[in-house]
This record gives C-alpha cells, structure tokens and sequence, in this order.
C-alpha cells in the first residue's frame, strides 16, 4: 500500500481490508464501524459530524451513494490547513534561511533587494515582498542545482528547523486533527493527496515521513527542470523559472493533469482553495468541502474574518470566501470550537 | 488497489499479498513462487529471462536486491510498446478522423494546410507532417472544449475505430506479451505507469479499461487548459497549446513531476525512449530496461534497425538507439522471436 513509511500497521490492515472488500472477500469490523472515536481530536460538533456523515455514506455497502473505491479521491491544502502557516509559510522560511547560508558565495546580494532586506533581517519587508520578489529568492535558492541535491538541502533542514513561537520542529507543528481526518479516509479506502500551493519537490522530501503521503500523492507547484547527460550519468538540473503554479485555480488543474480523477473530498484554509472546493463541489453525489478557519489565537492564530492579524499575503482567507462557503455549503472548521487539541504534542 | 477495473481478483489478491508482507504478516505462495509461467506468450530467451530475472531479484524476501514495496515503480511507454503504432500513431488517426468530423464548420479548410492535405486523403502529405503541421491539427481537434466533452469525444472514438491491415479495433491490437509482463509486475507489487509521448487525456479514456492502469498512473503530453466558472458549474477548457512534451528528455522530467521515484523497470520501443531508460538504469540496484525491436513483418511490421519500412517520424529505432542499448546492456526485444503470439486474438 502506498501511504506511507509512517502509516501504522494498524491503517495498512484498513487499507487492506478496504482491498479485500473491493475484490468481494468479506471484511469484518471495518475501522469506521469499530467502537473507538476514529476522530478524537475534534469536538463534537458540524464539522466533525460532517466527515463522519460523508465516510459512512460514500463506504457503506447499503448506502445509495456508495462510491467506487478506485474513485475515492481525497485532497488537502498543506500550509493553513494541514500545519502551520503563520507568520510566513515554512517554505519560505527555508528560502529565507538559504539566502542566508550562500550570501558568503554572493557578496552583491548585501546592496541589492529583495536579498539585502533578508540579509538585515528585516521581516517587516519580507512580509510586504509580493511574486517578483519571491521568485527571485525562490530562483537563487531553489534552482541552479540538481533534483538530488535539492532534495538532500532541504531533507537535512526540515530535520532542525524551528518554529520562532512554539520552539518546535515545524513537522511538530501539524495539525493532529487534519491527521486523523487524513487516517480516516485512507482506512476507508481513500487515496490521499496533498495538493499544494507550496513546492512539489520540497513537501515530497517529508509527506512520507510526516503525513504518510508518498511522492506521486503530493501535487504541487514546480520550477522546470533540465534534462542533462553528465559523464556520471544523468541529472535533473533545476532552472530558475516557473514551470506549475498549483494555486487557486492550479489546483484543479493540477488535480485534473496528475489525478485525472475528480475528488470527493477537499480540505483548504484560504482563498487558494477556493477552486478545488469548487471542482469538488460541482461533482455529482456527496462530495465534502472542508476550510479551515484560524479563529484560534490563543493555541495558535486568529487571521481571515473576524481574525485579528493583519492581512497580509500568507493564507489570505477573504470575506468573499467566507461569503461562497455560506452559498454553496461548504463546511467551515472553527479550529476553536471544532478542534479539541490543535498539536499532537498538547 | 488501484491497478483498474479490468485487475483480476487474483491480481488484486496478489497485491493485497504484497502489502500484508510489506506489514510484517507472513503470506503463501506469492505469484512469481507458483508453477504456472505468468508470461506464456514470451519464447524462453534472454528477454523473458532478463524480465523473470528482475522480479526475483527486487521481490524475493531473500533477495540482496529486494526493493521496498513502496519503490516499486514500472513505467511503459505505449505507442509501439503496448500496442501498434504503424503506419501512423492511433491519436493521429483519431486526430485526421476528428478533421474530417469538423470540415463541414470549417469549409476554409479545404483551401488550407495541413487541413487541404488531411481532407483529401492524402496519407502520402501526412505521412511527412512534421511538429507544425500536427499542432495545428491537435490545436483544431484535440482544444477548444471542455475536458469532459474531449473525454466523450474520444471514448466514444476508441470504441468503434479500427485499424486497417487488421479490421480490428485498436484496443485488441495491444500486445499480449506485454500486457503479461505488466500483470506480473503489478501482481508483485510494482505499481505500473503508462508513461506515453501521447496525449494524456487521450490515453486515460481507456487506459484503465484495456491496460487496467488508472488515469492518475497515465502519465503523458499535455495541451493547457484553463479554469472557467460557467453558470452550471466550472470546467476546463482545452486551449489549443502545448502544455508539456512527455517525450524524450521529457519523459525523465515526467517520471520525476508525476511519480517523484526513479523506476526500478523500464519499456520502451524508440529514440523517444531513451531518456527514461537512461535515467532508470542510472539507479542503484537492479534495473530492468527493455526496448521493443519491431522486427516482425509477418505477424505486425519491420522497422528501425534491419527493418524494410520507411524511416518517418513514428516509433523512430536509430542506430545510435541500437549502439546505446548495447552499451549499457539494455535488452532488446526482438519481437519476431521472443514473443510466442503478438495479439490476444492470435
């Protein structure tokens, strides 16, 4: 089963089962219907019961709406929805560390922007950095080397880097809720995605490891890259322009170019989303439509409506957003009402 | 699992074993163990060999070599590899037939190229359209709807067209050997991947159904395509530009955006899959690499190196693919003698 290295024994048996009753062999007990609270982190409440009511409908053998389980699609959003986003996404936070760690090699970059603001360490600047100064930071950091050497540069800081507030490692920083929405529907036969406005080569250095997501279950946004033939065999060299932008509406289109399926279930937090909880909406039969709302400052932040942190670029969730998920019916988690423990580590 | 509707229950129990070992728990007489030969219409040689060799290798729990379920990856081209491809690709039937469809909108065609060429059937013009000449065919037939309506347009093509020296459709002019050597990968734990220089939608209409592959393991050239909000609902629209070239070096980019892992095997036919048979023998361990010679005019055709048919740019065999395959030690398949019958119907 391809969820992951970190999925337990106990989900690849679930995923097994699902398999089994697929090919007509009888299952019993199948996790959904056990006793224990496969959601223990959420509150009772709409949401939760949402979820609960959309796998017992799509999985159940005498449910009219049963679902195929080579249909069963499930995406999420990563950054706002499946961990931490403020005060920067953590990608960026990389970006902005690398900058660092080859302004040595770059003696230009202390009197040229967007550098020399992140060299000062200027953070109210960054927050104001728009797409071109991004993309110049992303082009410096995150291209001119090879597909493996990426892949080692940020596997190596995923593995110390630190969130400033809680002083944890960010891949502490996911949300134990959205973990256990993510078992559930993989128990059930659901292939899980993340599908990412984030970089689809540095999510894949640890979804495996941190969401049980494998690599050919992240979408994401990409650079292009260049085949080339060295003496010691070939590289992927990474170029420093865009080649997918996995956003807003990127993200149906990456659901359709690299699932081809459409989902039954999407989870998101910002105006990002909105897209793919529309082409997820506008399939026939129970399809859920999850955003999270960050109404949580004390555990964690309060930002989008009725939010108290200025609205900057990161995980923008407008009130026009808010205004379509009241019309359409999405479901809207209040991460403080609707979540019990935000942190495994609580 | 998500091999498709067409997997057996015996493929599907077959992988439903591979990931109870992968969980720890012991299972019996796994497929490649049992007595049957599971590639019947192969002749015994080094091919056949080469292939049986390979899954004993990277699935035998006692193997050196075992590979982790979770890496085992194949990758298949399919024109000329899984299925015919002279004298023209099977899209570009499609594409010529959907010129002929649209004329009757389209009367400045008559007076146009490549369209003049197409309209009076003057396979000998065709047959010398280059890159141009074809993006402004698939630019007239294969845009400008939506991706539903493109999906119902080529489902319903594929179930009638039928190739002309065989008066048989299509899809039964698949090559059973292959279809063979993808079942016993996929009933070892391989998960199998399509992936085509041709058009990825095109390809998933019935990718699933013949090759029992589902569309999110269909990897493939892609025209862009744009996210509209119509009254009823969003769609995508096929705009009639290219969005990427799974060919050549672009299969190698593919593999690495789509799947994210290095394939432990490998099938390929011509120069357009040099690339990926590069970059899969570029890996540690053992590798499987393989290449259809077409060297059978009796039973399908003759072309590439020795063969009697025009060199034009289909299914292309160099000699420099030929030297390149005999120095890095990939297998050659030479159709004539290694496949025992070519076709199901045989």
């Amino acid at each position: 089963m391809s969820h992951g290295g970190r999925t337990s024994r106990r989900s690849v048996l679930a995923g097994a089962s699902a398999m089994l009753a697929a090919a007509g062999v009888p299952v019993v007990a199948p996790r959904a219907q056990t006793g224990a609270d496969p959601l223990p982190s959420w509150n009772d409440g709409r949401a939760k019961q949402a979820i609960l009511d959309f796998v017992h409908a799509t999985t159940d053998p005498s449910s009219k709406d049963l679902v195929d389980p080579e249909d069963r699609i499930a995406t999420f959003d990563q950054d706002g929805t499946l961990w931490i986003e403020h005060p920067i996404y953590v990608q960026a936070v990389f970006a902005l560390d690398r900058v660092h760690a080859l302004a040595p090699q770059h003696p230009e970059w202390r009197g040229r922007e967007p550098f020399k603001s992140v060299l000062a360490g200027d953070m109210a600047a960054v927050a104001h950095f728009a797409e071109p100064q991004w993309l110049q930071i992303v082009g410096a950091t995150h291209a001119g080397m090879s597909t493996e050497r990426f892949e080692a540069i940020a596997t190596a800081w995923i593995a110390t880097a630190r969130d400033h507030r809680f002083n944890r490692l960010y891949t502490d920083l996911v949300y134990q809720p959205m973990r256990e929405a993510m078992d559930l529907l993989h128990a059930n036969g659901f292939k899980v995605y993340i599908v990412t406005g984030g970089g689809q080569e540095f999510v894949r250095t640890y979804a495996r490891r941190v969401y049980g997501i494998p690599p050919e279950q992240v979408v994401g946004s990409s650079i292009a890259v260049k085949y080339e033939m060295r003496d010691d065999g070939p590289i992927l060299m990474r170029e420093p322009r865009m080649f997918f932008n996995d956003d807003n509406a990127g993200k149906a289109i990456g659901i359709n170019l690299f699932i081809g399926k459409r989902p039954y279930a999407a989870f998101g937090n910002s105006d990002g989303d909105r897209e793919m909880l529309e082409w997820t909406g506008a399939g026939a039969g129970p399809r859920l439509k999850m955003l999270v709302h960050h109404d949580d400052a004390k555990r964690e932040y309060a930002y989008g409506p009725g939010g108290g942190l200025p609205d900057t670029h990161v995980g923008r969730f407008s009130n026009a957003l808010m205004t379509e998920a009241t019309a359409r019916g999405w479901n809207v988690i209040s991460m403080k009402d609707d979540w019990r423990r935000v942190f495994a580590f609580e």
